[in-house]
C-alpha cells in the first residue's frame, strides 16, 4: 500500500516495502517529465548557497511578472503557491463553499480540501463506458454552485471542454479548474482558460509548474483569478510560503524554450507508441491527452491494481494503484509515460507479470 | 516604509527604495545567524538537482526521527512546517480559540493568525519601564483560554519564565510558545518547554530553524505537542508542505555541532560589546537574550524610527523600524547583532546619523 503517506511518487515508502533505495527504482506512479529538470534550475542551484540567508520575496514579485507577460494577464491576477496543492487548499477555505460538485475519479486532493473546510461534496460519477468524460448534461445535473474540475483531468487525462466550463459560470456557479497538466498540450493556447480567470470572479484556474519541468521536490504552482480575489486569498495564505528557491527556479525554467519542444516532441511520438503496446499486452487504455495513462487490467484471476503494484515493485518499477481513486475499481492502474528505454522496461515487466497471473490462474 | 511587503529582511523592497542591489545592503533588519549557513547547507545543494524531480516525503520520516532523538520526545509530538510562520497559523486554525491573549510588543504574525481565524485578540501590554517583561501578574489578569508567547520574545529578546507557562497550561489555559530564537541561549536545554509540550495536550512549542541556521530563503520549522493533537493538525497541513530541500537541509544542520558553538561564542563575546557601544552613542538597550537587540533612540528633533531607517538605507544599511509592532512607539528600533566588522559598520553609521540630527536640531 504506497499510498500510505501520499499520492504516487512516495519513494520512501517504496524503499521500506520493497528494500530497494530509492535512486533504484523506476517511478511510473508520479508523472513527472521523464527529461527530468531542465538545465536552468543546475544553474540556480549553482547560487542558491548564497542567497538561502535572506527571507524569500513575500510578494514574489519576479515570478509573477514573468508569469503575467507569458500568460497575457494583469499581474494582480496571479498569485504563486507552495505546490498547486496550497492553492487548491486556499480557494476551498477563502470562498468556503457549502457544497462542492467534484466529477470522480479525480485528484484527492479537491475532496480533502472540502471536507477539512466543512463542505459537503455532490458527486458526478464520471462513466468508464463514455472513457470518463465530463459532459454538458452530467455537469449541470449537478445543484451545487460551485465545482472543481480538473481539465486535463487526473487520473483520467481527460480534457473539459472549455465551452461547457464557460457555460457553468455563466449559468451562475464558481468553478476551479485545475490545469495542473495543461502544459503538456499541444493545444495549450486554445484551451487554457486563464485569460477568462482573470477578467472574471467566479472562475480560477490552479497550475502546477512541477509536473512539465520535473521539479516537485520544491514545490511551485499559481492561480489566476479575478485581482480582487486573488488580493482576498493572498491575505488567507501563510507569510513566505514559496521559498526562494523556487521563486528563483520557476523565473528560470520560463526560459526554457527547447526543453519545452523537446517535450513535446516525446509525448506526442511516445504516448502513442505505449498506447499500442500496452493494448497489445490485453490492457484497455483510456484515451487520454497527457503524460500518463488510465489503464484497465484484464480479467485474470488474482490480478488487481495493488498486486500488481506489488509485483512490479519487486522488480523495481513503481506505478499507481488507481483503485484508489473514488471511482475507479481494483482493475484500474495509472502509468507515467516514460523516455522509450523505460517504457520498455515496464512493458517487459508487465509482460512478465500478466504471464504469471496467467500461469497462475490455469494452474 | 520597508515593511509594505513583509517583515524585515524584504531586500527587494529596499533596492526599489534605495536603488541599490540587494546583495550589497547589510542587513541588520532580519535576525539571521551572521555567519551564514553553515558548510553542510552547500553539500546538500550540490547533490540537490538529483532530487528535486522526486516528491518530498510527504511525513518527513527523516527530519522528524532526528529531532525526537535530539530532544528526547517521540516522534510522533512533531510535525514539521513550512516555516514556523504555517505553524503559528496551522495551530490557531485548528484550535480556533475565540480569545487570545497576545502580550504586546511581539511578532506580527500571531496577531495575523488570529484575525485570519476570525478570533478576538486580548491584549496584555508590556510595559517599557519593565523593559517589557512579562510578568505573572500581568499574564493572569488575562480572562482569555489561550496565548501565544514568545519566549525569547521578538522584538524585544525577553525570556518568559517556563515557571509561569507551565502555571498558566495548570490553570487550564493553552499556550502555543514560539521558540523561534531558543536556540541562541546557552540555557536552551533548561529553558525550553519541547519535553513538557510532548506531554501536554494544552501546550505547544513552536521552533524555527532558519535563524539559527540562517537559510529563512528555504523555510522551516517545527511544532511539538502532544501526539493526538499533533495529528489533527497534520490532517489540516497542505500536503507536501515542506519542501524536500528544506527536509534534507534540516537533517545536515542538526549534525553542525561546531558551527553551533561557534555561534554560541560569537554571540556570547559580541552582545555585551556593541550593547555598551550603542548606550556609549546615547541609544537605550532593551536588555534581551538573543540575537537582536530592541533599542530606544535618544530625543532628538526629526529622529524617528522611520528616518533613521531611510538615513541608515541610504548608506546601505537595512534596519528594522520597530514602531510597526504594536505596544511601541516611532522611538523604538532593532537591530541584529552581527560580526565584529559589521557592527563596527553599524555604530559608525549610527553615529553619523545621530550627529546629523542633532546638528540639524540645533541650527
Amino acid at each position: 500500500m504506497l499510498e500510505r503517506y501520499g499520492h504516487g511518487g512516495d519513494l520512501r515508502t517504496a524503499e521500506e516495502t520493497f528494500g530497494f533505495p530509492a535512486r533504484q527504482f523506476i517511478d511510473f506512479s508520479s508523472n513527472m517529465n521523464p527529461y527530468g529538470p531542465p538545465d536552468g534550475v543546475r544553474r540556480v542551484l549553482v547560487h542558491y548557497a548564497e542567497q538561502i540567508d535572506r527571507y524569500p520575496d513575500p510578494a514574489v514579485r519576479g515570478l509573477r511578472s514573468k508569469l503575467a507577460r507569458l500568460h497575457r494577464v494583469d499581474e494582480q491576477s496571479i498569485m504563486i503557491g507552495n505546490g498547486a496543492a496550497e492553492l487548491i487548499d486556499l480557494v476551498v477555505r477563502a470562498l468556503k463553499p457549502p457544497v462542492t460538485a467534484l466529477a470522480y475519479p479525480c485528484f484527492t486532493e479537491y475532496g480533502d480540501a472540502v471536507m477539512k473546510s466543512g463542505g459537503k461534496i455532490e458527486p458526478i460519477m464520471l462513466s468508464s463506458d463514455n472513457s470518463f468524460e465530463l459532459t454538458e448534461s452530467m455537469a449541470e445535473q449537478s445543484k451545487a454552485k460551485f465545482y472543481m474540475i480538473g481539465s486535463p483531468n487526473n487520473p483520467t487525462g481527460q480534457l473539459v471542454d472549455p465551452a461547457l466550463i464557460m457555460k457553468l459560470v455563466y449559468n451562475g456557479a464558481t468553478v476551479v479548474v485545475d490545469e495542473a497538466f495543461m502544459d503538456f498540450i499541444p493545444e495549450e493556447e486554445k484551451l487554457t482558460l486563464i485569460r477568462e480567470a482573470a477578467n472574471h470572479e467566479r472562475l480560477f484556474v490552479i497550475r502546477s509548474m512541477t509536473k512539465f519541468y520535473a521539479i516537485p521536490g520544491i514545490r511551485l504552482g499559481y492561480m489566476v483569478g479575478a485581482p480582487q480575489q486573488i488580493a482576498a486569498m493572498r491575505r488567507l495564505q501563510v507569510p513566505w510560503s514559496v521559498n526562494s528557491l523556487a521563486q528563483q527556479i520557476g523565473e528560470a525554467v520560463l526560459e526554457e524554450k527547447d526543453y519545452a519542444l523537446r517535450t513535446m516532441n516525446w509525448l506526442q511520438e511516445e504516448k502513442p507508441w505505449l498506447i499500442q503496446k500496452l493494448e497489445g499486452l490485453g490492457l484497455r487504455v483510456i484515451p487520454g491527452n497527457v503524460n500518463y495513462l488510465l489503464v484497465q487490467l484484464p480479467g485474470v484471476p488474482g490480478l488487481t491494481a495493488a498486486t500488481l503494484q506489488y509485483e512490479m515493485g519487486r522488480m523495481g518499477l513503481l506505478i499507481r494503484d488507481a483503485s484508489h481513486f473514488i471511482g475507479l475499481d481494483e482493475s484500474y492502474c495509472r502509468f507515467a509515460v516514460k523516455l522509450r528505454h523505460q517504457n520498455e522496461w515496464l512493458l517487459e515487466a508487465l509482460g512478465r507479470c500478466l504471464s504469471k497471473f496467467r500461469e497462475a490462474g490455469r494452474a
